[in-house]
């Protein structure tokens, strides 16, 4: 079978690989379709973000949805023939994160295409995988191997809301609205937010996150002063998601954000200078979210049964032969959100 | 102006009353629809419940929506012809709860048509009616009147859902699926609950459930095997919203509950024997659920954006004239949920 | 060596055992103290509570401290000669409450003397025990082995301070002041309560909260009129801790409780009417609380530092030959609180 | 009367003053004793902080204890002759922010010597107050009017406590161990963390740490290695408090807080560089923290008790005739921690 293996910066090439054996608890998947992520792209791009470098090739891809081809002989409840949503976290169960149901935080993770630890973990975008049954989410009849491959950014999004506690009746603010901040609107809406105002710096991105739900939207390269009318009485949003990963942006929240608001950071981001006096005096809360993973179950259940659409998200379907055409195509933010690659025989 | 006063039991008259006098914030509303609760039937049927009986004569209703006539010179934003859902509930602002954000606690508590505090509190089933514009909402022009007077039984359901903390990606059930439960159902789906289970011993109610966005319904005097699989390892559902006010329906409850799962009882329920073994060794959370008071302004917002669709709630809308029939017709559990009062020029 | 056996109501007997073998992950321990639960009196007495009945011969005891003898050889930094307070909890690790650091929810828990599961679990009143090095937690120098076998009865208020969300600056209740009631009142004034009011039907446990911190106690058989300033305004107190498994005190409790607090059952109980109108209506979140997992290091690090001290308790010390003897002195409640069995040569 | 004006930088004044009339509600106050606080010394040496400035003349302090002298006609249960301490905290009641319990961010909060609204709010450093009867806490006995004075900053570490959330049985940090930290350290231990490290640049705040109740004491100036241990897998404390202000102490916090741990900030720095990748992928929890409300109810309390033992936090008393000579010695870190004004007739 064919991996897409990333060497270095730059250097992303379709190779012939082995399918790994089928334990006994395991199932061998035929990959349908792979969402490129941002950290695909960063690899892709750069070679790696932050002190996070690739070392050694490592096939990228942790996005994927497939159909069961076979199963181990302990695996109970899935068939062959199954279609379903691959959950790329693999956290080993027995640290004392896994103990306290922080399995993302899990000091031995083997997340899909992952150039953190060393050796790094191989990715999921290969015609084949073999995977933990545990892994495996069965889809509804009526949702495509495309939507299902939203399951992974859409449970990035339902973690932060998790983050923030919940956003049930409250006035949020998503800044940056890529993939992950589009997808996140479309779980906030679910998740019982009573407004949600999107803001990006570009007009595509604005014009999806409306598609996923948002009230309002504002381009902050253009309608900056849009935002004026959020300062006033110390800030007016209970809750803001920053998915830029852009000093601006985070800036723009610390301005506009209630007392004792919540302030979740999606985005990695570096280094960036923060006014700690605003922090302090309106007791603001920034939180940090990484991952998920229970949420991967109410992503798929959420994308089953109609109640989170992704599909404004994918702007693009390329075939797997022309994968390395799809990453330049997805690092285009004028035309790309969620650019996908679709592997060989998934039109089944 | 004609008002629909309760004298005792099986005594409630259609009666010619003063329109009070407009304060200077406050607002002169012509009623539009008004929808029958289960403590305005008490008061009719048994004249109170529980310590708390009428005293003295009293307008019954709490759930009205109608059209500003006049405001106050210091009322801002509203003017007349405004169509607006008014809030029932009017806490003092000064007693301890109030200045904890508890404002559904408070003290001094003038809630629309309640015989708790003497002098009992008048109701809003009258054709005019002078409120505080604090207590004003206004509506989206696609919203009816008819279904705005459904934002104060949707905002007893989504303070329920903020005592549980929330339900994202939880798997619920709800117990009693009257107009209550079933608009406790909608606002369930809309905050995010992953799976929801509704159960009665109905099967109108049980209908209107699915309606609302139950995944699943159980007829407990009929299917009762059908919540056996939810005992399984100590129980399944993350919370439960028990809104039967019955003891069977609470011990099913906690038969199905996981651990550290939330029972949040929204009837108000009289003297219930409880297996306490069961609270404790499972660790329930059996939490109290009464009223509401931000959650209004929530539920207009809902309402309005169509976020939750209320209408399989209304079974039937009589005119005031008829309201003694009204009220005979919401005793019929057989054929009514939510029975709503159309005042005399409601047609507006 | 031996241990005592409970093989029915009222047949308690020493009997010689086998030493089990040592695992390379284990400790041999010579046990110095171990103190009688109300779990174990009830195995006495009654041979088992509610459903849970003793089945066949089964040793006694969970709350025990003692000196390492031997260990296996993959134990790290735990000697020979260590003392050590021993936790009785020992669950799988893998279900889905340990996966979620609900421990003490474990599906396949295995606690020290406990009938619930069959085949039963064995205690620990036996003169040697072969533990997992993980049940093991050294012992500061100053601390004696009497008062490190408090340290299992304390992890008990510890959780049940933890499920009432914390207690700083709040004003709390505890009624019910034997072993379990005086150990919460020693957590809960560590844990920051800002004032404690202790409630019994009898003066023996009142002195003894009083000595463990509690500012007022209240004799409910003798002064109940002193709860009345405590109903003032709906009620008065945040937390209140219900450790004496009665209906009277439950029903003290909702009425002295304030609006939103926390009351927290610790003690069992079976079947309790319970007024649900005065849950509803002032929204009280009844709580369960059972047993404890992480809780265990908390009480042992409190002990060790004289953070709280827990020798106000302790009763009696009886010696493992007169063990019986010391089971039928823990049963009257008239003149004991915790009585300790001494074993053999626990004097070292 | 006197009090002690601030009219610029570096110029401070004891002025002659008008005793204001006593209100109904009020009470006229003799003031004993004044702590001088790190904001003091900012206008004192600076003119102010950050956007902050001095624009007319403000008499100084915030942190004080009295002797009842006069009550107003309306005031209940505090006599002539009362020793308390004086909240300087005085909340619109009003606005959105002290209708939900957030008083401490009331938008029309008038705190005592605070130049952050204009025209600015007056100090307490003036012999005599006229003080709302709210604002007043009576003092136990064998308290003293010095140590009555320490109830400010001790309130502001418990509301930082309560917004970490609690600490029972958490492991915990201080950053920063001037009086604001070592106090915090007091109410920690007091809060039930189960291990409490601090951390300073100078010893003699270190000193006053263990003296609180710290376990280990690291200065990292000299022993920065004493703190390698805690990044050990992904970090190890729950909680971590930076009183400092300082950007290496915060860079140092991220390195050993645990994922999902909570960091407060109490300083309230200016911009701070901050490597947002390690907040994201531990998912820290950076919360704000500003001053406080309910807890100075608490701080009294737990200082009539004896709870907290503020003295060792005390390094001098100087008498209100040298009051600028107390804000040099205030401003002279390597012998001050707080340095207190006794005014003219403190001695009754």
């Amino acid at each position: 079978m064919r991996a897409l293996i990333c060497h270095a910066a730059q250097d992303l090439r379709l190779e012939t690989t082995e399918v790994p054996e089928l334990g006994e608890d395991q199932l061998l998947v035929r990959v349908a379709f792979g969402g490129i992520c941002g950290s695909d792209l960063h690899y892709f791009q750069h070679g790696g973000f932050g002190t996070v470098r690739i070392k050694h090739p490592m096939a990228l891809g942790h996005e994927v949805s497939g159909v069961v081809e076979a199963a181990g002989v302990q695996v109970r409840g899935i068939k062959p023939g199954q279609r379903i949503a691959i959950s790329p976290s693999r956290p080993c169960g027995n640290c004392r994160f896994c103990q306290s149901g922080m399995q993302n935080q899990c000091l031995g993770m083997r997340f899909y295409g992952s150039a953190m630890p060393f050796p790094h973990i191989q990715g999921a975008f290969s015609e084949k995988l073999v995977i933990d049954a545990s892994q495996a989410y069965p889809l509804a009849d009526h949702l495509s191997l495309s939507e299902a491959a939203l399951a992974e950014p859409l449970s990035v999004g339902l973690h932060a809301i998790q983050r923030a506690g919940g956003v049930l009746g409250k006035q949020v603010l998503v800044t940056g609205c890529g993939p992950i901040g589009s997808l996140l609107i479309g779980g906030l809406r679910r998740a019982g937010a009573a407004r949600i105002v999107a803001a990006d710096i570009a007009d595509l991105p604005l014009t999806c996150a409306r598609q996923m739900g948002a009230d309002e939207t504002i381009n902050l390269r253009t309608q900056s002063e849009a935002m004026d009318k959020y300062k006033a009485d110390k800030g007016q949003f209970d809750a803001v998601f920053e998915a830029s990963g852009s000093e601006p942006a985070l800036r723009v929240a610390l301005d506009v954000i209630a007392p004792r608001g919540t302030l979740i950071t999606v985005g990695l981001g570096g280094e960036i200078a923060l006014p700690m006096n605003q922090i302090v005096a309106k007791e603001v809360d920034l939180r940090g979210t990484f991952r998920f993973h229970a949420e991967f179950a109410t992503a798929v259940q959420f994308l089953n049964e109609g109640l989170v659409d992704g599909k404004p998200v994918i702007t693009a379907v390329v075939p797997f032969e022309r994968a390395v055409e799809a990453f330049t195509l997805a690092a285009d933010k004028s035309q790309s959100l969620k650019v996908q690659i679709a592997f060989a025989d998934a039109s089944a």
